[in-house]
């Protein structure tokens, strides 16, 4: 309203240019894994990727064992699918979608075997789609209880369905697909059976709550397991499902008071991931579909690893 | 291209109008509710309702029968949220979200009181979507195994959370809500921890196979859960948690080889739901919103019910 010219404004502050924000979620995540005793120097047949585009994307890959039977390196089928799971991520028929993803990666995968495997993205949201075929597990931990939990799908004990180069095996058609609303702080933690055989949904939880960093969780929870593998006198998940379902030592043990009981060695991959919500300004959002690595702990756009004597290799 | 007038057509069979159609998913449901053996007379404190309504939507609420205590009927609250969830049902802001139908059925309900709540809802692509606050159970059996299951959510052992007329309960905002893809033929069982805290998965997955209808599957796995409920032999799910959360018999009585064991006592409400397609003409599928009650075997429009003097009451 005056009629002189306003003094000259003082100089801007790098403030963002937008103004509107609105919040997204996205994944820190943290992997680790640790090959079985025997195969320490192959590196074991699990395989995972992790991804901080849009959000956040994970995946596992547990090649089933009994391929080297057959002279068919086990790990070769499962390291394919994650490589090609990542590679699909961008695809534009995969949209989002992790049984698509799976549809993908599974069509592209010209190794012969057959692996379980669980791929899972967070949408912003918060809403995190799972799409699962065979054991491996994904449980949401919130305000120190399991609040989320999948279940392992089999055909028998200790077959578990699974993505296969023949025929018979399972396809994306067979996943457990399912999504579950997360809130900020939410921690996920899956991983190969390796890992829920071995270690007790308690355990978990208090590990959780006392690791600092998502990568030291994961770490926490693999030597975990890996020390209830290799203890005989270890009452383990493995082996209470075992005698639930009428496995168990032959009658004149159990008449000594013997029974069935040890953790599972076995290859053990986990990841674990939290939820965080991060301020997009507007215009960034306006643009969203082209935005990466939004607010991920990993930094890592994308990272395909196995284990290679003992090395980590992504 | 022939000069001549064709013949006659031969008088058409009665086939639907349209030619295209496609297939939606619904649920047959079946419910039973058994009262506590001591609240027989007055009904218990479960409340359900179910409803055919657009694929199909089911929900159960437990009083939580500490108001009794304050001269409080807990029947009340969860009866009348139960009424309010099968009265908002069809509400704009609903949306055949089940969480935000909690939401409009808490803030309408004006008894004092408190329950755990489970609301859950088919959409015609097959998507069962999920809300569920405290310890009302929900499993999905696929071809005879569990291929899905939530978990409780509680304050501390046989404290669950709760919606509550007092402001310290929760709200639909604390709901674990999750969704999962259903296929033909999946067997939805539902129920009030009254249910889950006497019978076993395995037990689930038998009857559910013996049993030739949703409503005597229902009836079924309530008449065992109220069998084992009463049991004080019984190594219930309920008394091994207990176990395993610290709680047993003094020590003298462990010296003497005894554990605490035996069936819970409580108000048991199951729901069991089949997941059926059926074919939709596609001429009536562009009408699709205003389409209502298809292929649901129980027929009712909706139905909220209790026990009431050993009648049920809708």
């Amino acid at each position: 309203m005056s009629a002189s010219t306003p003094p000259p404004p003082p100089q801007p502050l790098p403030l963002p240019r937008a103004t509107v924000a609105r919040l997204e979620a996205v994944l820190s995540i943290g992997a680790h894994l640790i090959p079985h005793p025997r195969k320490a120097a192959s590196g074991g047949e699990d395989a995972f990727f992790a991804n901080s585009d849009a959000g956040g994307v994970f995946a596992i890959a547990d090649g089933v064992s009994g391929w080297a039977e057959k002279n068919v390196n086990p790990a070769l089928f499962s390291r394919e699918l994650m490589r090609n799971s990542s590679n699909f991520l961008n695809d534009e028929a995969v949209s989002h979608d992790p049984q698509i993803l799976l549809m993908k990666a599974h069509a592209a995968t010209s190794s012969i075997g057959s692996a379980t495997v669980i791929i899972a993205m967070l949408e912003k949201t918060g809403t995190l789609k799972i799409a699962s075929v065979g054991d491996c597990g994904l449980k949401v931990i919130r305000k120190g209880q399991v609040m989320f939990s999948i279940s392992p799908q089999e055909h028998y004990f200790d077959c578990p369905y699974q993505i296969s180069s023949e025929a018979e095996g399972q396809t994306y058609k067979d996943a457990l697909v399912c999504s579950v609303n997360l809130m900020e702080g939410d921690i996920i933690v899956s991983g190969s059976d390796g890992l829920f055989d071995n270690i007790f949904d308690q355990e978990i939880v208090s590990i959780i709550s006392e690791s600092p960093s998502v990568d030291e969780a994961a770490k926490a929870l693999a030597e975990l397991a890996r020390k209830h593998s290799v203890d005989v006198r270890f009452d383990s998940p493995y082996s209470m499902e075992a005698r639930s379902r009428g496995f168990d030592v032959p009658w004149w043990k159990k008449l000594l008071g013997g029974k069935l009981i040890g953790g599972k060695m076995d290859d053990i991959t986990v990841v674990v991931a939290q939820v965080k919500t991060v301020v997009v300004p507007e215009d960034e959002v306006q643009g969203g579909d082209t935005e990466e690595q939004k607010g991920n702990e990993q930094g890592a756009a994308a990272v395909v690893a196995y284990k290679m004597n003992d090395e980590e290799v992504a």
